[in-house]
């Protein structure tokens, strides 16, 4: 970069600010998009021992971050109603650790406007495969973001189109990107692996394999802007992930049991945990040998409590 | 902003790059867009000496600018029979004094697609009341760039779209905004005054007056996604260029007058510089004193050309 050589006259009062440094916060790191009150992009790096610990998403809100100017931020009020979920690009769920990490994930710069079942269906199971990486490489970095991409219209133009929502003109990404790089010590030279997923922010359902929406690091490159991994040794061979790995998501059992278990889990009352067997069984779903001990000590631990507040009447 | 609170994990393989960095040229400054293929803005600054000189467009090539990286950058290729022109964003007619400073305002890094009438029409306009405020203010400085906003649909939803162009995906804006910032030397505190236009990308025809493309300041900035001169001391009275000065452009005749001056000047053969003249008399303007004189200069200059023509058989 050359220095301004008009003597500083072009500079005088200052080159516009365009919010695009850095910011960092205790388990991932983004770059603000101003404009579109979103992340352009949100990095992470998630290790076995980061995924242990009890920080809760139930103490968590969802808030504008004081680091970001008033005029350039997100508010809940822009999300509530508009038919978008608050979809969390580093997840709340990496960071168990950290009651402090857990919550900054809440804050808007974090956030883009993703379609309900998306977010909590195939982008939940791709969350899900990055924390199952970690039982296999020691370090995985990840980088999320969303992407706006023009579709090929009846004309042959090309355009690109994004519903805007609230005060404040959030934009509606039309994709989310996830790249990965995952690294396992070796016995001369660690194992370096990448997967580029670019994943349209829609409903997706289960007989689509994460492999779908593959892209190469390349063409991820030319859709976003965005140079990756700048300190990766280009001449060092990085294998793909999903042929060093499984690149499989969970599928409609699996994911059907993982969400029962959760809901068993947090179950408040002897109704709701019934519900929540028999929604599993209505599925054709046969709890497997873990859900039903987790019932079990549920269904006795919700029956004292209640027996309890019978005889007190509390 | 906070050092990278993980010890460095977080970045190890290195942040993603956007490119968002400022880059110098001669006469102008900007940022890129790489996701766009466009600068996201070009900041100048113009003073009634840098309008002199004698460069000229016509020894200019547009082409992609060598410091932007291959994978983003827009290339001729995109913008040929696309519908669209080649719009400066930092106008070559600002840089009459250096050849090198107007060259620069070639590289497409300085370019957007831009609707054809409106950059030979009203944005001409806009540029040469930006050339004509150096007579009133010794200092002018002036940010423009491409803007997408946001539509209103049939069914309340807002939305932006853009089209996109050529194997590049060249973002084609809605809208251009252009900043002007004048400074003129006063008794004891110099005056600064400020106009924010945003302008549709679309033919704009002499009844809208430029006022009415006027918006706050922070307007701008909220659609831009930019903060602006951040050096201008807030608390010192900034005024309304358009109440200070005249934010008028020039009218039809005025125009046509200076684009006939423009064809006479640049006429090679007699047969060119009568059409030009004939052009005006069907729009039904008289020719002023001035085009009278530079016409029977060039008339004279044309034939004493072409006579030796005929004489010398070349
Ligand atoms: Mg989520
Ligand atoms: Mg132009």
């Amino acid at each position: 970069e050359k220095e301004d050589p008009s003597g500083g006259a072009i500079g005088r009062y200052g080159f516009p600010l365009a919010g695009a440094e850095i910011r960092h916060y205790a388990n991932h790191t983004l770059s603000y998009d101003q404009a579109k009150r979103t992340p352009r992009w949100v990095a992470e790096h998630i290790s076995s021992q980061k995924l242990l610990g009890k920080a809760e998403r139930k103490h968590c809100k969802f808030r504008p971050d004081p680091s970001v100017p008033e005029l350039f931020t997100a508010h809940n009020e822009d999300y509530l109603r508009s038919g978008w979920s608050r979809g969390h690009m580093a997840p709340a769920g990496n960071n168990k650790f950290s009651e402090q990490a857990m919550a900054e994930t809440f804050y808007l710069s974090n956030i883009v406007p993703q379609n309900y079942e998306n977010n909590a269906g195939f982008w939940n199971r791709l969350e899900m495969y990055c924390r199952e990486l970690t039982k296999r490489f020691e370090d995985v970095w990840i980088i999320t973001g969303p992407l706006v991409l023009p579709v090929v219209g009846a004309d042959g133009k090309k355009n690109v189109s994004y519903q805007v929502i609230g005060k404040d003109d959030v934009a509606v990404p039309t994709h989310l990107f996830k790249l990965i790089l995952a690294q396992r010590k070796g016995f001369q030279s660690p194992t370096l692996a990448v997967g580029a997923f670019v994943v349209p922010n829609q409903p997706i359902s289960f007989d689509h394999p994460l492999t779908e929406f593959q892209v190469s690091l390349t063409d991820l490159e030319r859709m976003s802007g965005l140079t990756f991994f700048p300190k990766v040794d280009h001449v060092q061979s990085v294998k793909n992930l999903c042929e060093v790995d499984s690149c499989s998501l969970m599928n409609f059992k699996e994911f059907t049991l993982y969400i029962t278990g959760r809901k068993v889990g947090s179950a408040r009352t002897t109704a709701s945990l019934e519900k929540a067997m028999a929604e599993l069984k209505e599925a054709g779903i046969s709890p497997d040998s873990y859900l039903l001990k987790l019932y079990a000590e549920k269904k006795n631990e919700l029956a004292a409590k209640e027996s309890q507040v019978d005889k007190t009447g509390r």
